[in-house]
């Protein structure tokens, strides 16, 4: 078998420098020869013959009696190279430390690429050294070649990017995150690093976290009750009431008390803000920018998407395939609460919802998941919701036909998760929010007309502001970057699609 | 005049909306309108003759006898639009309402684009119709025409960013962001969210903020004391030791009571992480980022950084197009402290710092700043410092001629700002590191041996467990982002090149 590969004289070119100890091996490996390390997945990419240096961890060892093949992975790609050995019967005397060479070690490998015979296009590397650099005492190590439970591997954060799942969850996660860049730079927007700090505690988003004092002071180091932002939005329309086009990229926070598959207390926001623009551009760009990101996903991660499909949404390639390639559907709530009726009176017991559909609800994802899922097929924007259920800030419309009041705000639902995008037009007009923040409160009291809430600098003045002067339409809406890896992966779980997921109980690490 | 213009038919062709009032205008610009708009950026691009609507704010109006020129910005680019206008007596009864048309009010036109007379490429825009969106009030309105100080503008926060230089600020941010981006993903590292909420409270980079107790209860939200992030660093590390190669880009934290032109309390940080690497991929990585990131600057913001060169620092486009075109020199340590010893001893008392150079100090900024201004005149790595004056993470060297422990580290240093980016080899063996933590006292005195630290659950065990299991030569960097906004604008002020700035006694909106 050795001859049939071409590994016969493989005493000769194949160096093994096993006889060390790995710490000194470790010594050994010298920047020069790292620097010629190539990717696995470039690895895989070249021709038989090619010399190639790999570094990676081992995933998997078969000894044989002849020869052995060790796995090795780099994070590069979900696909592994196999280097083949010679074993330790034909090899040198080093070859007593091929003990070394175990699940979760990680190895430094030198050498030729050959196709592996009878397998046409896959290769294998017949390294002429091979370094243990790093050994894993299997009797200690968390992870094994067996299978890991999802929920196992959130009681090992700190080591499970080392597994198929999760390595392949953060190069789908970098491809969507950079791909929702890529369509707001070609599109004009300018990314806006909005801050994480505020002092603005009446967005309406949901609970908040606050700094704490300084230990043995009595002031606030800011001056002011300082919180952690729920949103970047208010921050995005001020820039946008001066630059036109811009998005924010960056964590925002809720401090509540939610154990559930969907919630996290710190998670990842897109929230892009146009001026000059109503709720036909705040549907195109949210359309263009999931196109664009999943898009990049499907272009750069074809081998990570294949085993999610495999292995944990049958549908998840199509849908994806899909959504690139049509137009998303689009229905006025109105509209939507009509199709849920008719849904369930003509659906024969066979369409029920825990919550009735009527007009001037909200939503809930039984209903979000049946447009998407059933009504739809795919993707679907809802638009024009009742003005109660919504925020302060949405523009309203005119009163419809039936005298009901709504605003010009959009929800994008996709199957499997809900609700993925969400937002609205702001109301520009000074007179109209004045009015509006007033009635909420947002607006102290004593405050009697423009001029004094400007002189006495209230909260949220500086916004007011954005329509005193020079106001323009805008436009805008947010995305759960999180909900966006779910819906790309199919993974079931929030906690599984972030790095170190923070919830209420756990921010080890 | 109008004649040779070409608008002596203006009367015609130039519908005026200006006799509604404002806020009627607001509702007549459709989205089918809003839709058509290019911004001013593409508008300069096309051919004289082209039909155009642009939305914009006025930044200057000129009103003449027969003609008025009204200059409108969008943030798209620097530069500006001219809208010419017939004067009052000429356009028709609508025209009472040019007196709408302030600095500071938004505007929306459509119309022809030609020829400036006599000016070659020189377009302005002779509407066809202009509608004023949102006036502003000359008098309540804190931007004028006239100069502002930039203190004058940080009193003004939600409104700076309508001014030329925080336009150019923010759209060089956004360049040298995106360009950066474009580094790492073109060289296989993987974008890496990590978490801002931390319980990490060891990794002595400087006083944490702390977040506070939710109102009312008495245990911590997370559990733990949980503090807000100093570094990305040992989460990164946490990823390159599965992943081969990531970084982070996200906002980072200081509780100091710094009140300086260089120091936020609030701050973006890259920090990229890689297996496999030594300080040779440390040194050539950071050259890379920084080069493709002001290669980007340069290449999409062309005109900000001549208005930067002309109006902050004469030196700016010169320095940066060097800094693209040239490797960046790289000195020991050892060998700075010698140029700098004999910069003073030679410099015939031309050359003075108020800290006398000597071997195993800290290099202060004065010290920094001379090696790349006068003695390399552009970005120098310097690397190998002692071990004594940097982190335990740090990776000894062998001892040098003179038996001084030094690590692999590297700091870039660059003109006017100084030290740009620091970075270095890990620590990678776990007898090394585990012995230096305990002697720090990040490894409490009860864990007696590796298998009670592990069962204890140290706080930083997790760290350890990347040696413990297939250790890997690791290295990597942090750049402070705003660094490199003030490097590549010639700005003074850190205050000045982020949206929002955070310090003592500032965290307004």
């Amino acid at each position: 078998m050795l001859g049939r590969r071409g590994l016969g004289g493989a005493q000769s070119t194949w160096r093994s420098s096993w006889a060390s100890p790995a710490i000194q091996l470790q010594r050994t490996v010298s920047t020069k020869i790292l620097s010629r390390r190539s990717t696995i997945r470039d690895a895989r990419q070249l021709d038989s013959g090619s010399r190639v240096a790999v570094g990676g961890w081992v995933k998997s060892v078969r000894k044989h009696k002849s020869v052995s093949f060790v796995n090795v992975n780099d994070g590069s790609c979900l696909g592994e190279l196999q280097i083949t050995l010679p074993s330790e019967e034909t090899a040198d005397a080093a070859v007593a430390k091929l003990s070394d060479i175990t699940v979760g070690s990680s190895v430094f490998a030198e050498g030729e690429l050959r196709e592996v015979p009878g397998k046409q296009k896959r290769l294998e590397l017949q390294p002429s050294t091979l370094e243990v650099l790093g050994k894993c005492d299997t009797q200690k190590y968390p992870l094994q070649k067996k299978y890991h439970s999802l929920e196992f591997l959130r009681g090992n954060l700190h080591l499970r990017a080392r597994t198929n799942t999760f390595g392949a969850v953060t190069r789908v996660r970098n491809a969507l995150g950079q791909g929702l860049h890529l369509y707001f730079q070609e599109n004009d927007f300018l990314h806006l690093h909005s801050p994480i700090l505020t002092s603005n505690d009446c967005e309406g988003a949901g609970e908040m976290f606050r700094i704490a004092k300084i230990d043995g002071k009595d002031d606030e180091f800011f001056g002011t009750p300082t919180y952690l932002t729920v949103s970047g939005q208010l921050h995005a329309e001020m820039y946008a009431c001066a630059l036109s086009k811009v998005y924010t990229f960056g964590p925002t926070f809720r401090a509540e008390n939610s154990n559930t598959t969907r919630h996290l207390a710190e998670f990842w926001m897109v929230e892009p803000e146009m001026a000059f623009a109503g709720l036909d551009e705040c549907v195109s760009s949210a359309q263009g920018a999931v196109q664009r990101s999943v898009a990049h996903a499907l272009d750069i991660c074809a081998e990570d998407i294949a085993f999610f499909n495999k292995n944990y949404d049958k549908q998840i390639a199509e849908r994806l395939e899909r959504v690139v390639a049509k137009e998303f559907a689009r229905l006025t709530y109105t509209e939507a609460i009509e199709v849920l009726q008719k849904a369930v009176s003509e659906g024969k017991g066979k369409v029920s919802f825990e919550k009735k559909p009527e007009w001037g609800m909200d939503l809930q994802t039984e209903h979000e998941r049946f447009l998407a899922e059933k009504y739809v097929g795919g993707p679907v924007f809802v638009t024009d919701y009742p003005a109660d259920i919504k925020a302060f800030y949405m523009r309203k419309n005119s009163p419809d036909s039936q005298d009901r009041e709504t605003v010009a705000g959009m929800d994008l639902l996709v199957p499997k998760i809900g609700e993925l995008v969400g937002g609205s037009v702001r109301e520009e007009r000074f007179e109209v929010l004045e009015k509006k923040m007033r009635h909420l409160g947002l607006i102290p009291e004593e405050y009697i007309d423009e001029d004094t809430i400007a002189l006495a600098g209230g909260e949220l003045d500086w916004y007011l502001d954005l329509r005193r002067f020079g106001s323009v339409p805008h436009a805008g809406w947010g995305l759960g970057f999180e909900r966006l890896v779910l819906f790309a992966t199919g993974m079931d779980n929030i906690r599984d699609v972030i790095p170190l997921p923070r919830f209420p109980g756990q921010c080890k690490h």
